[in-house]
Order: structure tokens, then C-alpha cells, then sequence
């Protein structure tokens, strides 16, 4: 029986598929427990603190929620209203909160790399929520869990990830979660400036198959069971007039799907936020997923919370 | 039996005379559990978001105080250090944060119509906690009942609505819930450029008596027994330099309010904040009730909340 | 038997000896108890309101760890994103948040003396999170029970206090706090434009023996126990370009530390954040206390708050 219990979740890479089988399997239960009773009692005496260094909707509050439906307390520690102001650097900022014996640690940082490298001394299992570009394994967890449940199964998925796949963070989660599975095919659809890093590649070279694209048209014809749309990362961009020259530089919309798939359009995910790559004429469609993958995000983090607390 | 459970609070026009009495008898109830127990334990297993797009002191403070006496959690959505930097559309964001399945969501948002155009898509019940210069109808609960438990009545009420008439939410939303009950009359106080909006007094009209008036001495002589003041809405005047113009055009001191009423100075009652228009020499005044007002927020909000959620 | 219950803590100075040491015990106490059983219960009916118009880290998370820790709740009033964007006075803020009945409100202030001002008339138990430059009575708590806890005794200590004294509100503090115990020596080190402020001394003249020094390397030779570091006050300095020219002008790493005090370094403290007065070349040696000094301060807020409330 694999198990969680302390464990830091840094990387999507570390995670063996057994874990995440029975992650979803705890999710699926905690689904239908938080329908029948609302909230539950089972982290009651649990604090959680969320340190998110950039701006976060959904992971943010999809933890928030989470713990709050386990019956645990959420602290949060908002960046910018803090001592940062004041000249703190973000380790000194951890090792505080670390101090004050939480019970889990969930991280959002602008620097690739920050969880690892605090986890070593920090005493509270770490979530990272998201690290600069590299990763963000808990959006990997749901975004896996919905094409599980949506398509029945993971093995043998065909799956386009298109958008910005060099600064966004997600691809990369994504594609090394995909690659614990068997028989995946994965179509990195991007224009070159914003193309998969040479090290993802290097990380599921072997493990998983693909093929680089510079346009969705490209897939026609192709098996496609799911389009992973991104968002161009701005913030992230080494220089903001690069924005310009690439905004809309790829997108689908209802029209395009139906252009290039007729009667087959593959479900449609997105990580959100959105801007402008997916349009809200997809809504409508049975294939749209989108909402759902995010409502999916409560579920599995609630069910992250639980077995890294061993409730 | 009137119940509220699981509506929607989107209008002061919505509720009935029966709703509201009832609510007011809850909140009396729950006034005084409150300061026998402190905080209950009978939203033990809920969850409210706060969806606060604009600041807010009084009203999402009372929602969290509410709730936190009532036992339940409170999520809130913080718009400023959220992903609506990243463009994300507030109907995403809503979206995004009904699928999480809270048991209430309370919207604060710029604007108008927004809760009642999203409501229909949106499973949890919503209260509008403010939308724009259109509509604050808790606010309005929390008026009426003050005014109630003040003068031992609503009916056959006189009431001064006193300033910027044009912008302000609370205004309408008081004028509908007022029209509710039997023989009021309301003054409407306000210089020409911020009188009440066509679209209230269409709402009112053969349901209220109502004059309006531009300056506050032109009440000299007339029955009155509340004076409701409001601030001048800065943020919503089409055109900042209207600020400066408009500063000062309306004002209460304690000084005034001898000069019109003598010994028979109404109640004064003010949403807050308040800036320039009513003097702090109103504060000692036994007739001085904006600070019982904003306290009684909390219980009517707490009913309200009790109320949806059927506990 | 001496009672916190109900009380304000305003100033350091009002707190006697025989509170302090039975806090202490308290803290004790709730420290074992937290990492036997995580959070507690004994606080469940019970709401606190954290209202800080300035920013804070350690502060009002280790004040919302508290009181999540004894099974409360935290209302958390954002100045920031409040009406105070409206134009609202911070004595009105305070009487609405203080009208909803919290169980105690905790305050931090850029107006020295803001605290004391509105405590007559809160009807709520204050708790003074820092006034400007004036005090901050529960930062001294805890620096006082780290030297107590490091040291096995308050009595008779040596305490070098310095860096920026004038426009810093924990060297006030803990001077204050110290003043109650017998036979304390206090070394005020500091440039001259930062030297402690004379209402400091005129408090503890006649307590306490002090000594002004300009620079840590008068200490040579002398008896010393503690030194306690604090940052420059940027945001206090009366004239911004204050900063540059004092900036360094002060400053405490290892090998300045070995130099000065051989085998006999003392133990090092910082009321944190922290920027260039203390190196983290100091972190590694046993005597950097400065974490665990943080870390102190979860347990004596804890134990304040369960004094206050009389738990």
C-alpha cells in the first residue's frame, strides 16, 4: 500500500502511479462524502498554511476549500501584505512559517526551484503549488484525474498540449505525470518561440511518445482523445513586447474544432485562467471540460491533504 | 411559513413583508445566542466564499463574523492578489468558484445586474453584497431592521434619505425594502446632480409617498423620523472633477440638526464609511445610531445565512 | 493569583512581573500541548479579529497560528483592500469591527499611541501589535521568554540591544519588560541618529543600569549575555534619504562575532524581518536564537490569548 504521510510533493516525477491511483480513489470517495455531508470532521485539529508568493484563483482557494471540507484551519499567509515589504527574503519568510508548526506547507514561487531547495529544512511536508515555469504537480494530479474519469482510462491516451509550453508550468507536470502511465502519445502543439523545454523532453524521452507541432492543424487526421489548451504565460515573458508578437498566435474556437474534427472533437482541458487562446463559443460543447477539471482540483487536493496527513 | 432556504439574494424587490419579519425575529434570536455562547455550532459543516471585486470593511467583515458565530468556515476570494491579474473574466472566476461547491457565495462586485445575470448558471445561492450604484440589499435588511427595533415600527414611517441619491446603492435598496411595509414617506434630501434615479422611483411609485427635496432645511417643519445619510460616491462619479464641485454639497452637524428639529431630532442612521457629510459632533448624540446600525449587520446577516442555508 | 482575563495589553510597562512568569508557564503548557495533540478546542466558541493597518509576517500569523491552535476562529480585517480606500478614519474602522462583539482584537498601527487612544471605549479585550515606533508589548513577551528559556534565568542578564533604537518599537518594549526584573544590565548600541529615545530611559532610569554605545565593538571585554539585533526602520525614517547614509552603519556577522567574543559568543536575537544588520553567516551557530525566538512567539500569544479569554 503505497502511502503519503509526510511526504513533500515537489515534483511530478516523484510520484510512482500507484500513489496516484490511489489518490484518485481516495478523491472519488471524498467526492461523494463531501456531496452527502458537506464539511467532515477529520482534520479538525490540522493547520494548514498557504504561502502563495504569486496571484492564485483556483489552487489557492481549491486548498482552502479542501481543507475547510476536511474540518481542518487554513492560515494564510499573504505576501503582499507582509513583511516582504520590509526587505525579508522569501527563505527567512519560510523558515518563520515552518516554525510555527503547521502541518503542511503549500508553496506558490516565482523561482524555479524554491520548494526543492527549502524542502531539505523545512519540517512541514511541502506542497509545491506551483514554482516559476518548472512545475506545478498538484494541477498535473487533477488534470490526469479528470482525463481518468472523463475517458475512462489513462494508458494509450493521445493527448495535444498546445500554448506556451516553454514558460508555463503546467505542460511540464503534465507531460512527466502522463509518462508514469503506459502507451501515451503526447503532440506538443506550439509556435517555436514558445516550444517544450529541451528538458521536459530530456525528463519523458523513453517513456512517453511525441511529436513536436507548430499548429493545431496540423493534428487533422491524427487520434486525439484530449486538446490541453494554455495560456501565454505574460508575466513570465524575459520580455513583455514579446507578448504582442505572440498574442493570438495560437487559439481554438468552436468553428475550428469542428473544421478539424467534425463529429470526433477530442474533450477539451485547460488549466485556467484563460484569455484569448480558448473561446467562450467552446463552452456549449459536451466536450468542454475545463469547469469541471477545475471543481476536479477540490477534490483531489482534499484528497493530497488527507494522505499526506494520514487522516 | 415563508423560507428563504436556498433562494437567492439578489433584490430588495424580491422579498416579501413576511420574509423580512421573520428574518428580523431569527436575528433577535440570534443576538441573544450570540451573547449567551459566543459562537454556535449549527453551520459546523458549511462553507461561504466571499467574492469581494471591490473593498469592503463593514459588510465582508459582518458576513465572516456571521458565519464564524454561526460555526461555519468562511473561504475568501481575495480579487486583488488573485489570477483576475492574469485577464481572467469574472464569470470564470464565479464559474470557477461555484464548482467548488460552497454552500453560499456572497458577491461583492462593480457591476450592476452581475449577481442577477450570473445566478441562473450559478448552483449555490448568491447574496448580492453590492453591485455598483445599483443594488445593496442586505444592506437595506440591516436598515429596515434598525429603523424597526428603533422606533418600535416600520409603518407610518417618515424618512429623510439624505445625499448622493444617484450613485449610492443603498438608497434604492432601501426605498424597495421600505415599500414593502405600509404608509411610508420618503424624503428625497440631495442637491439636483445626485437626486435618486428615474429607475427607484418607478419601482416606488404608488407604493411609498415621496418628495424630493434639495436641501436638508426644506425639512424644517415636516414629521420626520429618521435622517439616513450617505456618503458621496467617489469612485462611481463619471467624471472626477464632479468630486471637488459636489464636496460639501451636503452635510449634517449636530449644530444643524438642533436648528431644524429643536428637541425632536430623528434618528440618524449612515451606511459608513462615512467622510465629510456627517460630522463626528453627531456621534454623542443619543439620536446617533449609525454604529448600532453597522452592529446590527451581524445578526441580520447571520439570520440571513441561517435562513438559505435551512439550519 | 494574577489574572489577565478581560485586560488590554497596551505597553510592556503595565504588565507585572508576577503575569509575565505565569504567562510563561502558560506557554509552556500549551507548547507540550500542541505537539501532543496539534490544534486544541478550548477556544471553539471564541472569535478573534486581527485588524493590522500595517504590515506584518511573524505578527499576525503567529497571532492567527495562536488562536487556530486553540480551536478559534480569525477574522482577518484587511486594511489594505477595506473601506479605508474610501476614505473612512481608523477610530471608525474600530468601532464597527469592535461593534461586532469579537472576543478580542488585536491591533497593529502606524499612530504611536492609537491603541491606548481607542481602548477606553472598545468594548473588546485589545491586544497592541505594534504602534509605529512606540511599543510593542507582545514582541518584548516573547524575547523575554526566549532569554528566560536560552539562558535558564532573567535576572542579572547583560543585553546588548542594538541597531536602529530610535525609530524601532521592540527595543522599548523589551527595555520596559526587562525594567520589571532584578539586576538587568541593558547596552544600547547604536549609530547616534538612532540612538534609544529619551522617554525609553526616563521609563526605566532607576530599574535598569545602561550604558550608550555608538559601535558593538565597545562591548570588547565586557560582560555580555544577549544582543539583540534590530533592522533599520526604513519606513519610519523621517527623511528617505536618511537610509542610504545609514545604511551598514551597524552590522553583526560570524567572524565579527568570533573576534569580539572568542569562545563566548552570546546568544544572538532579532525581533525579524531581517536585511543586511545581521548576516546569515550567524545562522549556523548555536547561539542564533533568532528562529527559535519566532517560533516563541506562537506559544506566548497562545498563552495570552487563553489568559485574556480566561480560558
Amino acid at each position: 500500500m503505497p502511502s503519503l504521510k509526510g511526504k513533500d510533493i515537489i515534483s511530478a516525477l516523484e510520484l510512482t502511479r500507484e500513489e496516484v491511483e490511489h489518490l484518485y480513489k481516495v478523491a472519488d470517495e471524498l467526492k461523494q462524502a463531501f456531496e452527502a455531508f458537506g464539511s467532515l470532521d477529520i482534520a479538525r485539529n490540522k493547520v494548514m498554511i498557504t504561502a502563495f508568493f504569486e496571484p492564485s484563483t483556483r489552487t489557492k482557494i481549491s486548498f482552502q476549500m479542501a481543507m475547510a471540507r476536511l474540518g481542518g484551519t487554513v492560515v494564510d499567509f499573504l505576501a503582499s501584505v507582509s513583511s516582504l515589504a520590509k526587505g525579508e527574503t522569501d527563505y527567512d519568510t519560510i523558515r518563520i512559517l515552518d516554525g510555527y508548526d503547521p502541518d503542511i506547507i503549500v508553496i506558490r514561487q516565482k523561482k524555479p526551484g524554491f520548494p526543492a531547495e527549502v524542502a531539505p529544512w523545512v519540517k512541514a511536508p511541502i506542497i509545491n503549488a506551483g514554482d516559476g515555469y518548472n512545475e506545478h504537480p498538484t494541477q498535473a494530479l487533477l488534470d490526469v484525474y479528470t482525463i481518468s474519469r472523463e475517458l475512462g482510462k489513462v494508458d494509450g491516451v493521445h493527448i495535444a498540449i498546445m500554448g506556451d509550453l516553454k514558460y508555463g508550468r503546467t505542460p511540464s507536470s503534465l507531460s512527466y505525470l502522463l509518462s508514469k502511465f503506459n502507451d501515451i502519445t503526447i503532440y506538443y502543439v506550439a509556435p517555436e518561440p514558445l516550444q517544450i523545454r529541451e528538458e521536459v523532453i530530456k525528463n519523458v524521452e523513453g517513456k512517453v511518445r511525441y511529436e513536436l507541432l507548430n499548429d493545431i492543424r496540423e493534428l487533422r487526421g491524427k487520434p486525439v482523445d484530449v486538446i490541453y489548451v494554455t495560456r501565454l504565460q505574460k508575466e513570465r515573458l524575459p520580455d513583455p513586447s514579446m507578448y504582442e508578437s505572440l498574442k493570438g498566435s495560437y487559439r481554438i474556437d468552436a468553428a475550428l474544432l469542428k473544421e478539424l474534427f467534425g463529429d470526433n472533437i477530442p474533450i477539451i482541458m485547460h488549466p485556467l485562467p484563460r484569455t484569448w487562446e480558448l473561446d467562450t463559443s467552446v463552452d456549449p460543447l459536451p466536450q468542454a471540460k475545463y469547469f469541471q477539471q477545475a471543481k476536479n482540483g477540490l477534490y483531489v487536493r482534499a484528497a493530497l491533504i488527507k494522505e499526506i496527513l494520514g487522516l
